[in-house]
């Protein structure tokens, strides 16, 4: 097999008739034999039926498959949402021969409209036709939205001298907050991980990855990251060792998703990553980060390739945290902007300047009142972004 | 006198340099005779060096003028910035007479970047000379930031028989939020007022104005509202009958200006209403509203003339209050978008679509889930404000 497969998984994307244009609206996840399975679903309190739905099969800790569909969020749509939902997964699960609950259902895209479910259960047949061993780009494929590209990664790992093989595909764009983001994300392994172990793992690497970006500061209301492991691979992950190294590899996934995510969000040119040191508590840094990476007069200095260190120290400054203003001190990448509270001066706003043209770079800002740190990677506010949101349902 | 005068005060506005293109950049606000003084800084903990100044001078309770410069916001300027500020005031408490202080200081401007002091201490002289009962548009126009039109407004009032005059000045255009915003106001009445009572009243008119607007969610480093009064037209405000006419008229005054300021905020297309009803308590609805009045998403939409009443919902989802999806409902003025969390259909939809074309509108939500309400004023994230802001320093 090649290295862009998964053993005993299969994926598929198809065009259904829910985008326009012929572009791939809805895909599908199957594993041939039962897999544990995690899940992390958005925390905003408005959830799309199809989050709804999951949250309850979740609770078995086993799937077998995952259809999705882009083009409409079926959320804010009531019980008939629920009952689409519903149709959603049974149309495969009939399929594939499947109890219905042993299907999870995801969806993406516009809030507040009717799901057409007829189009879905039309096409089920065929979707389920589709699948292949390397039909992940495909299913990478068919769950964009306002995305430029697919985004599919892979990895092998080693548990003991079995190897096996993890495989991602994502979706972001818009929506982007910490604590997710209008985002999918759906992960399987052929390593054997016992169901427990499987949720903390994910827990942790969402925490470190989706939970760190930020493009516009809305949370979405249908996120969901569902990881799936079915054993295919005779690798187990039983020892310390083996939990390190699947961990590692997880992280470095979703971190890379997420990453590709910023880079590919609505209208970006700039990915920044804003690093806060030297705070009193973890949290302060993090809110201190979180206020600078929202902040829309940060966000268009950024997009104007401005080094206005004003604004972020003003951005700091209404963050609620207490903070002396004299102990400030700010750096693009390694130029230092700031130092006490007060700019360096002509020659280091020309350096940082140069800075600010790079397609990534960082800001740190030094709260000098302690040793705690939090990073956050977030985007410029551009002209796109104003365009593709004002435009998105017309 | 005209109705545009307040007895004993006179006003000025020039040019000195720190703008190009020859456009007034210096004003000045003078009382002839004392006058008890009440002001409202920003709650931004980075904070300009002018603001820093006046807060030590308030303490006294009476002032006698108001000095300030526009391109430049003196903060971040540390020591120097701060000597600056108080060789701002000297300069014309020189002129004038007074003692230093005597007299307030404000900048609105780019952050970080030495006052040119010479410009404004050569200037102090011809500035003093410009001083004139009807100087009020000069000192209008001479603290515009990126507003697009001076704004000043008047009101007469009455005391038992005796009539007295109320004039005001603000700008503001970015980095507007609740709890302030890059926001200059002076106001001065010829009212005879007790400093402790005018106290009281600024900060009650503030609250239901200037802290009920948002443009971008950011908050300056300089904001500031002075109020004066001299008793010049013999009125003075004594039982609560005067006290209530006089709050009703500055409330009335500075909600005018609050309103003025968002609808010729950055990029300004729409100006927007959030009203939240049906909370638990006034802060959860204050919080609901907060949430969507800054949503990027939801901005976007405005601009867009879009009726995307999803993304409302998704904002309120997750304000971090507790709410249920299925009790909510939304109205584009008095359209009726969405019952019971689910949109009420396309006929709705085309008459919210024809609200949105309106330059000006409300969303109500109502939660449905106790009796009380906020609201704030919001706007439209334009292609122009992102353009604007972009470039500012440039």
């Amino acid at each position: 097999m090649g290295t862009e497969q998964c053993l005993g998984f299969k994926a598929a994307g198809m065009h259904a008739g829910l985008k326009k244009d012929g572009e791939l609206d809805l895909g599908l996840l199957y594993s041939e034999t039962p897999a544990a399975v995690a899940a992390v679903f958005t925390r905003n309190q408005v959830q799309a039926a199809p989050v709804m739905l999951d949250r309850q099969r979740i609770f078995s800790g086993r799937t077998r498959a995952v259809i999705v569909n882009s083009g409409n969020a079926n959320c804010c749509t009531g019980e008939p949402g629920l009952r689409d939902a519903a149709r959603m997964g049974a149309a495969v699960a009939g399929v594939l021969g499947l109890a219905e609950n042993d299907v999870l259902v995801a969806s993406t895209g516009v809030i507040g409209q009717p799901l057409p479910i007829e189009k879905i259960e039309t096409a089920a047949p065929a979707l389920v036709g589709h699948l292949a061993a390397d039909g992940f780009p495909q299913l990478a494929r068919a769950i964009m939205t306002t995305d430029t590209e697919p985004k599919a990664v892979f990895r092998t790992g080693r548990a003991g001298e079995q190897p096996y093989h993890i495989a991602a595909v994502a979706k972001g764009a818009g929506m982007i907050r910490p604590d997710m983001a209008t985002m999918l994300c759906f992960i399987c392994t052929d390593a054997d991980v016992p169901q427990p172990l499987l949720d903390r793992m994910l827990r942790r690497a969402v925490d470190a990855s989706f939970n760190r970006i930020s493009i516009d500061g809305d949370t979405s209301t249908n996120d969901t990251v569902i990881l799936m492991a079915n054993g295919q691979s005779g690798a187990g992950v039983e020892n310390a060792a083996d939990e390190k190294h699947f961990a590692a590899l997880l992280e470095d996934m979703l971190l890379e998703l997420a990453v590709w995510i910023v880079r590919d969000g609505e209208g970006v040119n700039k990915t920044v990553e804003i690093r806060v040191q030297g705070a009193r508590t973890a949290a302060d840094a993090l809110q201190v980060a979180d206020t600078i990476a929202h902040s829309p007069l940060v966000k268009t200095a950024f997009f104007g390739q401005d080094a206005n260190w004003g604004r972020i120290l003003a951005a700091a400054g209404r963050a609620g945290v207490s903070l002396d203003p004299d102990r400030l001190a700010l750096f693009f990448d390694d130029v230092q902007m700031v130092a006490g509270g007060v700019g360096c001066g002509p020659e280091a706003e020309a350096r940082a300047t140069a800075v600010l043209k790079r397609p990534a770079f960082s800001v740190t800002l030094d709260l000098n009142q302690g040793t705690e740190a939090a990073r956050l990677l977030t985007c410029d506010f551009s002209l796109d972004y104003v365009r593709i949101n004002a435009d998105y349902r017309t």
